[in-house]
């Protein structure tokens, strides 16, 4: 048998075990693995400057950005926030076993809905080591096992935090072994998608071609995000005063993020007064600004007159510009040319706020607000797994939440169906 | 472009207007339905008598059962029933528009979530053409486009019955076109596979061999149920009394059904006051015994002692019989063998049936009542789309509220991120 089909299936048996875990043994065992990660400082940013060495190769040769180096990088303020959100995620609400609702189906016959994790779930991220102990904490709050593959350039530093989370777990007799698992090879992945039987989730955070990739090759439910396109449409009855700082917001305050605007559409009737403020703050602000040819003859030499490729998330300062004859077009182009993440309208006309918000077929949709707002901890989540763009389980920002499902119990005392079919017996209505 | 290709684009657009559907219309649309269902009568009738004609030949060449057959047949009373459950389906609470829930996560910034459906689904179901009629309304009532493939034995009929629905359909004007949709070949069904541009969700309704080729060949979600294999275990602390006509309701009441019983495990303390009489009231019911040398040579020269192939769903009155030596072994056994469908622990012990509800991983958990209860009927939901045996998703009985996902609609007045990362305002706790 495999190692990771071994993995897989103790992982399943972890999960069964870890269906009696209180809440107060998980919290428990949060707080000791953030006092475990605080003792264990060093050792992880000794294991993290390994992996900065064969990064720094490669970020020479040209093969990493610098953002990917960046995101690689573990100093004392990122382990910080790491450990914080360990502890964090000890003071959220326990997502198991809350009823969902109870009501009796017939005289003497109790039906309870009840959250209950989901089992083992495979969650496949970038080289982002601090990523690592979210997703255990996650998982440790909301019961699951979890088996985890981290981006192979952060091979050192995963190995560090995950040694010093297991090896704090196995201080608590009462929490099942194998609840947390490191996997590390793309091999090893191809093994685990086959492994239906015992995985029943498969989060994969990272490219569009990674999710696809996953979803064309397993037979295991997939949550997972494909490219965060998000629009703002500025409609004729926008605030201009309003619209600029959102725009601005939405584009540069953290551009390689999801959630950040790559295409503007602007409303006909508003073009004039608005276009010229618009392109002069973005220019201030440094955006590329990828529009017509029309545009660019009537309000600035500075926009590159392309054909813009509407489907392409730019994670960077560019933006596409483009005007509509109405609000229709711009809902009818967010449709097709979207990615289903978030999508705002910016007007002061709650008919065609309303209209919008109706008829985009998205995860978030905005009226008069930054994109930006589109996360799990801006929802109130206190943490998120990712932002899903499915349209089942989980759509949005997923948190703990996400990581349940239910089960149904029902209460009897000898009951039988046929003493219904007979109409001896009648449910209630 | 293939027909199914544009079936689908079709359909993907017909799910966006239907965002605006009310709930006057979309019952307006099922009384209109359930009144043209039964002025066809007579038409659905004669298509289901050369659909008969047909299935006759294949049944004496012994290519279908007479099970399969009778599923096919429609009569009177099953035109009456299919038309009574349109009706009731206009009775249900509409699932789309709800606010979950909603908050303010700022100053001035209110966060909704609002059910709504899923867009576009593919359902494959057996050769039932009562099913067409079921989960037409339920798409109705739930806003959602559908796209159907019916059984080939059902085509006439599955045909004359989705014509007399989309003529009802096309007489309201509010109503958008290609809501419902009806495909035929297996060609297609490949075809639809691969919409996962359009398609949202695929439901197989048929064999664990359907739903595997289904998952393995798809990107899409797939929401399925595989066997269902229920189980029954009887605690030492069982009262017989009640066992006895649990287990005969369970595994008698309605053999084919996928929630009727399959194995029976009994704890060792309790085989010598229980066997005799279970044994005794199964044979005056007509039920096969399987079991092994051991029960056969101490009870019952009328068991098979046979190695029972606890993966089998029977389908039929044959029942798998064992002797296990507590309660653990119990929850093992199912959770290793079992489906995870509907699974009953027989007892008058609490901890006991509190210990299972929480080991045992399926989607029903249930105490001193017969698994013929797991329906979505009997749970009150007034109809379902089938069982799902997911872990994500839905589980269990599938109803109107299993067709619908979820959209966070955020209102603000120009706010931007940055003004929080800042710590110019704060989100609230």
């Amino acid at each position: 048998m495999s190692n990771v089909i071994e993995i897989a299936k103790l992982a399943k048996e972890a999960s069964i075990s870890a269906l009696q875990l209180s809440t107060k043994i998980k919290n428990d065992a949060l707080y000791k693995i953030a006092n475990a990660l605080n003792l264990g400082k060093d050792e992880i940013i000794s294991a993290n400057n390994l992996d900065l060495d064969n990064a720094n190769l490669l970020l020479e040769k040209g093969e990493i950005t610098q953002s990917a180096y960046n995101r690689l990088k573990i100093d004392e303020n990122k382990l910080r926030d790491m450990i914080q959100g360990v502890r964090d995620i000890a003071t959220l609400e326990d997502p198991v076993n809350k009823i969902i609702w109870e009501k009796d189906i017939a005289q003497g016959i109790n039906l309870k809905k009840v959250s209950c994790p989901i089992g083992v779930i495979g969650v496949i991220f970038e080289a982002r080591p601090d990523v690592i102990s979210q997703i255990s904490a996650l998982a440790i709050k909301s019961s699951n096992a979890m088996i985890l593959k981290g981006g192979s350039e952060a091979e050192q530093t995963n190995t560090a935090i995950f040694k010093i989370i297991t090896s704090a777990l196995s201080e608590i007799n009462e929490f099942p072994k194998n609840m947390i698992n490191l996997i590390f090879s793309r091999e090893d992945v191809k093994i685990m998608l086959d492994a239906d039987k015992y995985i029943d989730l498969i989060i994969p955070r990272g490219s569009n071609s990674l999710v696809s990739f996953i979803k064309s090759n397993t037979k295991i439910p997939v949550l997972g995000h494909a490219d965060g396109i998000c629009h703002i449409y500025v409609d004729e009855f926008a605030d201009i005063d309003k619209a600029i700082p959102v725009i601005i917001d939405a584009k540069c305050q953290y551009p390689s993020a999801c959630n950040s605007v790559e295409t503007v559409l602007v409303h006909k009737n508003i073009k004039e007064k608005f276009l010229p403020s618009l392109i002069k703050s973005l220019k201030e602000n440094s955006v590329v600004i990828n529009s017509d040819e029309e545009i660019k003859q009537e309000y600035s030499n500075d926009i590159n007159a392309i054909v813009s490729d509407w489907h392409k998330e730019y994670g960077e300062k560019i933006l596409s510009l483009k005007i509509v004859d109405n609000i229709n077009d711009a809902i009818s182009h967010i449709n097709k040319f979207g990615s289903g993440h978030t999508d705002c309208i910016l007007t002061e006309n709650d008919l065609n706020s309303e209209k919008f918000m109706m008829f985009v077929d998205s995860s978030g949709v905005y009226k008069n607000i930054s994109t930006r707002f589109a996360d799990g901890f801006r929802y109130g989540f206190g943490a998120e797994v990712g932002i899903s763009t499915n349209k089942t389980h989980a759509r949005g920002p997923v948190g703990l939440e996400g990581l349940t499902i239910y089960k149904y119990k029902l209460f009897g005392n000898g009951d039988i169906v046929n003493d219904f079919t007979t109409g001896l017996k009648q449910f209630y209505k």
